[in-house]
């Protein structure tokens, strides 16, 4: 029987190379797509192409979608604004915060899934271990479905999106142990938003916090950091 | 009194111009947002220009955002399919549908809204003399507005986006009635899927059919059409 497709998004970091492991694990024929928006941090894509290509997606079920959200910038990763040292769980929506990324990604997601015939989106967003991001919440996730499913074909074909979010309600240390488990090599993968010149991470950020944290709690060692 | 901000959608259509005359006559400062999406009449976005420079859009307020849908098509605009003579009110949603196309045009002024401080979004949708399209319908602009309220800052600063569609149950004649009225040139606007080399209308398509008949109706030739 063919597989039915999914759209997985991908950014490089550790949540969406969990994510894509999940998604192949529950049977899916995976389309990632990832975008190059003006963010500071190139290196993460060079980290989605080494998870795309560990995971076997065929070349043409690899989507990259460029846009440039300096175009008005308004966060730490699309402006000329310092990424502050980590501040976790303050109750506040940090700098890092990209105004309406989610949104504009899984918009994109849900065209590129229209358009191969997919009904299914995968995105690693979690609200648990996360920097407090409006557009992680389950609240958000939920009413995009139904938005994407009022503006495509969807409600005229009588079908729903369904908008995956797997990594929702787990800490970050219950995400690698799930990766962990199924295969995923943390060593290739991106977190950090303000990465040094070499690519290696700062270790001073919310994400790089969060990871080293989760690993920490595990009893392991970043495999990413040397 | 300082004015409120609005982000105006702009295609360099005769919807779009009507829409952004109405914003200004609504008494909103207006950001406009356009968009090269990959679409096959590049001369819309000369059309935008000329209207942005007329409505006195200062510099700092027109914004263009780039990508290309042609990473995978799925349109008769974004991909090698010819555009189709008219075919209106047969039920079926066009090859010109674009997937997704005004959800992803949605959230990219969600982004620039919540960046710039506006809570206003218009955008030229009509359920009338329309081709269709599933992402112009008010039950799905009704969407949007909640999904952008809960993917953004507004859902933590207590406010909701107000996403308006002046033209939404407008007829085509009544619009360019409207426009007329507020003294929108519509010699400038350019509404043509498949124009010629040298820019002109088809006089062909769905958006050219609608148009014609809708200056008909009010007894006046095409001011765009030479």
């Amino acid at each position: 029987m063919k597989k039915e497709k999914a759209v997985v998004l991908l950014s490089g970091g550790l949540d969406s190379a969990t994510c894509l492991a999940i998604a192949q694990a529950e049977g899916f024929d995976v389309h990632t797509l990832t975008f190059q928006y003006g963010q500071r941090h190139q290196v993460e894509l060079d980290a989605a192409k080494n998870i795309i290509d560990r995971a076997g997606i065929p070349a043409g079920q690899r989507h990259q979608i460029s846009f440039d959200l300096r175009e008005w910038g308004g966060s730490a990763l699309t402006a000329d604004i310092d990424v502050p040292d980590a501040e976790l769980d303050n109750g506040k929506v940090p700098i890092t915060y990209v105004p309406a990324r989610n949104t504009i990604f899984l918009s994109f997601a849900a065209a590129l899934a229209e358009t191969i015939g997919a009904k299914t989106i995968y995105v690693g967003v979690n609200s648990l271990d996360y920097s407090g991001y409006p557009d992680c919440r389950p609240a958000f996730i939920k009413s995009f479905e139904l938005t994407a499913t009022l503006g495509t074909k969807a409600v005229d074909e009588n079908w729903t999106f369904d908008v995956r979010a797997p990594l929702q309600y787990l800490t970050k240390a219950e995400i690698i142990k799930k990766g962990l488990e199924l295969g995923v090599d943390y060593s290739i993968t991106h977190s950090c938003y303000n990465p040094k010149e070499d690519g290696s991470p700062c270790l001073k950020c919310d994400s790089c916090a969060l990871r080293q944290r989760a690993f920490g709690e595990l009893g392991m060692k970043d495999p990413a950091v040397k």
